[in-house]
């Protein structure tokens, strides 16, 4: 055990040498969120399909609970009940853009080091220009329900249900349920509760009112996660214990073109379309999940429809709602319907990444909007969304918490033009053969499982695991 | 799928050139043999601990349902629900001895090159004094629940619960049910149903009659496994499924100096003394394991009673049998009491290797008796059981199928120490941390599990794996 503790010094030590100009401690959070017995017991697994470069090595570490698809490298880190999928990676002779053509000498690996991960998806591949065969994690404390997506981290520290996305951050500090979509990021702090999208042509940021925020995320006095996202998830949890006691799993019926992983949690009166992906740690019941839908990591989705061709990002829970055809609900967003007060979303809606709808009475969003930020009621809407065609023939604009400047219609067209490539590389448009997408790829995964030592100074480490084709 | 199949059709050209002079075919014994789906589908195990030396590596093989522990390494091969343990091989510097002293420059390793290994067990070490460092298998098929002990292979044949034991084999057929311990052996093909030891000091050998043998083991015509040994082995198979369908299994009440194996069945009321080791693949139903006993892989002790320090060697089955304190039931031996028909074992008995008590009366042996081959009546004991002390007095001697060599009083003591060193490195003795052994130093093994490819051309191939400390 004493190598897992010296671990776990070390690497809280990097890292405050990285944020040490914010003054920032790290330590207290870890030692209050690090569950020793489970790091010491849990197993991990990794997958192993036909279809995805292979190479994993896993060595001076501790990956307890975590998920491992695809090429990747964890060198003296803590992995902690993570996904770590490499679907989406780069390969050897692809060809990226930026001034000149530049091809990949090798395929791309995920690189994880000096890192301590809490329950954190990482996902989509490296796109920072400087290093297209390395997605790499570095010096970095991920807290509980982070999502790293496309992004490479330096000397990092993300907070609970923060989200970086397609970007590069150097020695920065991303704060709770916040997420950022800004290409590259020198030694900043965001604040909590930040929703930041900017490039050239455009620039989106909404706030979350700090009293809002706190009721559905936080850290408390002694740095353990708190508020209604944290007890969301929590209240489901052992429900998931099943899934990772048995070898094998009933399966059931699903169409031959879709994928239900086997540690997703399917119950209830649940229906799976065609095309559809369901991943790891998700969670159903009662879904209705019409032809080419998907369920991402982390993601709820309870009692509700989705129509067809609906995303449900990373982390995204949906409740008691109906969503229309195309809908895009993004990143940890939380659409808390309830039996009496459901929600119902038109189709084409884009849902921005950390939403939130939680009211007591029904909403209803109609066809072909923006939403973004908290939504108590439906009057909220009037600060909380914009119809599309509205946003297209806008370059400023100011609702609400939310501020926009810039292309309107480039705006809206990245996201139109994300959402169908999400659709696509998910295998939503499959068919005869063709379009094929993860929903066909990864349903022929071999599950492995492996476990640290049990006893002696190295109990909690994993053996140096390499696993090549 | 191609590749597995490309990869069994070599092996079996290998180990036929190897056997050409005997104009052998191993092919239509494998094709029969080989349950292609299971091949593909089931997964394999490796166990760490923090007590032994850590090296495994798969490559290019197919180790479906396999169990591994220690230093190995596996290569073109197919390792077919085998155990493999590696607890008791060397350690770099250890010395051993062969005219002058010859000290081990690295760990020694168990290494399975070009072979195919059905349902066998490989345990102890190599006494191969010409690669004390590595105990190899090479171009080798070994057939069902045979027991590669201690012996390097090449180029030989197994036949079904055939036992080699502390000793090197070069292009050899190994007849059904034959037990050889002969220190080496070159281009020979011993006939089933032989039990051969041999040495500088004595020699004993018995045949078994062919009429009762191919009632217990006997290939027909279409090469498939038959006879009461199969069908007692293969009506018990499913209690073991449920085993490999959990990754946790309820613990249940046992001393803290004994170790139950996680893929060990424990039923009944069976109650587990100290130090006691009970391995993967054993199966205990109403079994009273006195202090010290052990049950090892592939052992059935089945309503019966071991007073206290009884070994039951690999494959060894008990059933209604009640045995006085240190007997030895050795390999593949088949003690087939019935409810009305009890077997009685004295104290310090030696129960010779694949020795078959079979009756349909009470049988009783009286205290420090050696017993070897077919018995089937209590008046069978009269031509296959010996006094001791009448053996250690003997130096020529002929009863029944069996003719004995050579030096009584050697014999009697090679297999009494024997006795003491296999109770000696199980633990038996073990008390206030002293005489640690298996059943102290197993016990917190930690069980991994490992795939094959699903799909492709790899299908049924375990991507390279390596495991390092």
């Amino acid at each position: 055990m004493k190598q897992v503790l010296l671990l776990i010094d070390r690497i809280s030590s990097r890292v405050n040498a990285n944020l040490r100009e914010f003054d920032f401690d790290v330590e207290p959070f870890i030692n209050a969120s690090t569950n020793l017995p489970k790091l010491l017991n849990y197993y991990a697994s990794y997958a192993v399909t036909s279809k995805h470069p292979l190479k994993l090595q896993f060595s001076s570490s501790n990956v307890a609970g975590s998920y491992f698809l695809g090429k990747c490298l964890v060198n003296r880190s803590v992995v902690y009940k993570s996904d770590v999928r490499g679907d989406e990676l780069k390969r050897k002779g692809e060809i990226i853009f930026c001034s000149k053509e530049l091809p990949l000498v090798e395929d791309e690996i995920i690189t994880i080091r000096d890192s301590f991960l809490f329950k954190t998806l990482i996902h989509n591949k490296s796109h920072n220009l400087e290093t297209p065969e390395e997605f790499f994690i570095r010096n970095t404390v991920a807290a509980h329900f982070s999502n790293i997506h496309g992004s490479t981290l330096e000397g990092c520290y993300l907070g609970l249900f923060a989200t970086v996305d397609l970007m590069a951050l150097h020695s920065c500090i991303v704060g709770d349920f916040s997420y950022i979509q800004v290409e590259e990021l020198f030694h900043r702090a965001i604040k909590p509760g930040t929703v930041w999208l900017a490039n050239d042509d455009f620039s989106f940021q909404y706030n979350y009112p700090e009293e809002i925020l706190k009721r559905y995320v936080a850290l408390d006095a002694e740095f353990k996660p708190v508020g209604r996202l944290i007890d969301f998830v929590e209240e489901r949890k052992t429900d998931f214990d099943r899934l990772f006691e048995q070898i094998t799993m009933d399966s059931f019926d699903i169409p031959q073109s879709s994928t239900v992983n086997r540690f997703a949690l399917v119950q209830g009166k649940t229906r799976i379309g065609k095309n559809v992906l369901i991943c790891q740690r998700s969670c159903l019941e009662n879904a209705e999940m019409g032809i080419g839908s998907n369920a991402q990591e982390n993601t709820y989705i309870i009692n509700s429809k989705l129509s067809g061709y609906d995303v449900t990002a990373h982390g995204a829970k949906i409740l008691h709602s109906l969503l229309g055809r195309k809908v895009f609900v993004a990143f940890n967003s939380f659409l808390n319907g309830k039996p009496t007060a459901r929600i119902k979303i038109g189709q084409n809606c884009i849902i921005m990444p950390h939403t939130i709808i939680d009211a007591d009475e029904p909403i209803t969003i109609p066809d072909n909007h923006l939403v973004w930020g908290f939504i108590g009621s439906q009057n909220d809407l009037r600060e909380n969304t914009i119809s599309l065609a509205d946003l297209e023939n806008s370059n400023e604009l100011v609702l609400g918490n939310m501020v926009f400047h810039g292309d309107g219609k480039a705006f809206v067209n990245a996201f139109k033009e994300r959402f169908e490539h999400i659709l696509e590389v998910n295998g939503a448009y499959y068919a005869k053969g063709k379009n094929r997408g993860h929903a066909q790829s990864d349903q022929s995964a071999s599950f492995n499982m492996i476990q640290p030592y049990r006893t002696g100074p190295n109990r909690g480490i994993y053996p140096t695991i390499t696993i090549e084709p």
